[in-house]
């Protein structure tokens, strides 16, 4: 990973924006996104898997290691939780100087309805050892990042990972998981950031020291520079987004629209608790309005907002603003740091009224 | 639309990039592509549309206008056909200079099956005049290009809208057309680029002189510069593409494989009639091998083929060349034109063997 030196996107960024789809913001109407329209950060190639001879093993510090098969993995108990899932690298190309990775603006967000078993009374069922730290979770994907030749692995604390909410999951939104969403199963840990939601899953490893594989001891961090250790990325900060309103320009994304009452609606979501207050500037982040709050369609997704914009005449720039309920908020201006990760400044949407 | 002057991609270009979406090339195992690894150009934004109260008109010069509900398309007979679709300006980003507009590389294709009603029967029944000239195709999604206010609408000449495989489609792989596919209703017309296959359609209008709508008079045309009329584009040219062999590198997506055997696989397509020769180099294009040919799932879709290569240690750059059986061939290198259409140079994929 390295800095850009320009202002311009390199070849290198274009080859990654292509093949990682963002949320077009406009589908931030569904409260469930459809498929196709959910963000896409693949970090290697998508695995070709064979569901007949696939297997997940679950090992480790355990009393009884296990080797399931799709099959009787679907037969165990199941739940589905709508959840909102955002890359932890949303908003760096919004970064100055910009980190070179994926260059996300603000769309890598989604919120799908995941079907799948809990994970904890898997692990229940393999019996997790006494001095047992963190679970490690291994996907078929493998490639080579920072030098190093690995599969994408990463490990949640053992007590994040036995949150009832964290689930194995085989289906999305009713369906069969296609292939670019970790087909046949995945982790989604409800709260956390992308990285942790481990596609592909070959093996759950139960560890008794800090896992420090490349994506979690190099990958994910919060860091100042190349050389500070820095600390790791974990839950979404708040976030909120609107469906911006009006007709885009085809280039440049300009919105336009008549003058008049405009209601704007977004989403606002956050790892750390439920969204209790979202604000709407229409002057670039002077002066705040209070949007209507909808519910959300379950404790681990995004909930809708609303706000009615007196529009006049004249290029405006409106900008969403959500707060959490620890009280945590979005800042009017990027926090900056060197893999450009937890970019949650508020969203500005440049519109032309007339 | 305009010219790159740098060779690093602007804001406005990546904004597009994040919301257009490309197939990821391990995708081309597939033939028939997964929803969310389809190709995705959207011009403006994707519409929302109730299907209760949405109607398809047909009019202009026919004899009976019709007004149909979706309930009432989908009462008609119904074909399904694999069909590939590829975006004209599938390798803009690949030309120097860069023409400025959504910066493809190479993955702006996918093959879906799609499911509808011959468009010639509705025709038909609306009773085409003597006179017409062509059938104008109008979409829900509004937006501004060229300074220019309007619809998304194409028109195709009226012989090509009646060959019985233009299809009035609201299912895609044997499922309810997402909106991002133009629900509730879009045009397949096989063999021709993206830019024809209007999505979200509200009107069918036949006209009895040539339609001159932005999209089709200054948008999809091969001009050599700003001011020349040029000529518009039609048919998809002849092009492959393969599965990056080996695993990538996180950032540069360059390729690394082991020495020995290795079966490159890919795609072929052409909208001129049957890909009949598709060949391998490992040597970036001095020397040529012949590969192994599959069937293609219909008549309008691509065809699978396979290489054995034996890859000596070192760096290679493979590529993979199309002939179709009206003899059209890839170039080797690309063919420039001001908007960046119909870039067919042969793929080019750099792998270090050790």
């Amino acid at each position: 990973m390295g800095i850009a030196s320009g202002s311009d996107i390199t070849l290198e960024e274009l080859q990654l924006a292509a093949r990682n789809h963002a949320l077009p913001l406009e589908a931030l109407r569904h409260t469930i996104t459809p498929i196709g329209l959910h963000y896409l950060l693949i970090h290697f190639d998508i695995p070709a898997v064979d569901a007949q001879t696939w297997r997940l093993r679950v090992g480790g510090c355990v009393e009884r290691p296990l080797t399931l098969t799709l099959e009787e993995l679907k037969a165990r108990p199941s739940r589905t939780f709508a959840v909102t899932l955002e890359c932890a690298g949303n908003g760096r190309a919004l970064l100055a100087p910009r980190p070179l990775s994926q260059p996300w603006l603000t769309g890598a967000v989604g919120t799908a309805e995941w079907t799948g078993t809990p994970l904890a009374s898997l692990l229940e069922e393999a019996g997790v050892l006494p001095g047992s730290v963190e679970v490690v979770f291994t996907g078929l994907d493998r490639g080579i990042q920072g030098g190093v030749e690995h599969r994408y692995e990463r490990s949640l604390p053992l007590a994040e990972a036995l949150h009832e909410e964290v689930l194995l999951v085989y289906a999305i939104n009713g369906e069969p998981l296609p292939p670019q969403h970790g087909f046949p199963l995945r982790l989604v840990a409800p709260g956390w950031y992308g990285m942790a939601q481990v596609k592909w899953l070959e093996s759950i490893t139960v560890v008794d020291e800090p896992f420090r594989g490349w994506q979690q001891e190099h990958g994910y961090r919060l860091q100042e520079s190349e050389d500070d250790p820095g600390t790791p990325v974990t839950r979404m900060l708040p976030r909120s987004l609107m469906v911006p309103p009006g007709i885009p320009e085809f280039v440049s994304r300009e919105r336009y629209l008549r003058a008049g009452p405009c209601t704007l609606m977004g989403r606002a979501w956050s790892g750390y608790g439920p969204v209790e207050l979202v604000e709407v500037s229409a002057d670039g982040g002077r002066s705040w309005g209070e949007a209507v709050l909808g519910e959300a369609p379950s404790p681990f997704a995004w909930r809708s907002w609303m706000y009615t914009w007196e529009a006049d005449p004249g290029e405006h720039e409106l900008c969403c603003r959500a707060t959490d309920a620890t009280g945590q908020t979005q800042p009017l201006n990027p926090e900056w740091n060197f893999g450009g990760y937890c970019n949650n400044a508020v969203e500005r949407v440049r519109v032309v009224v007339s």
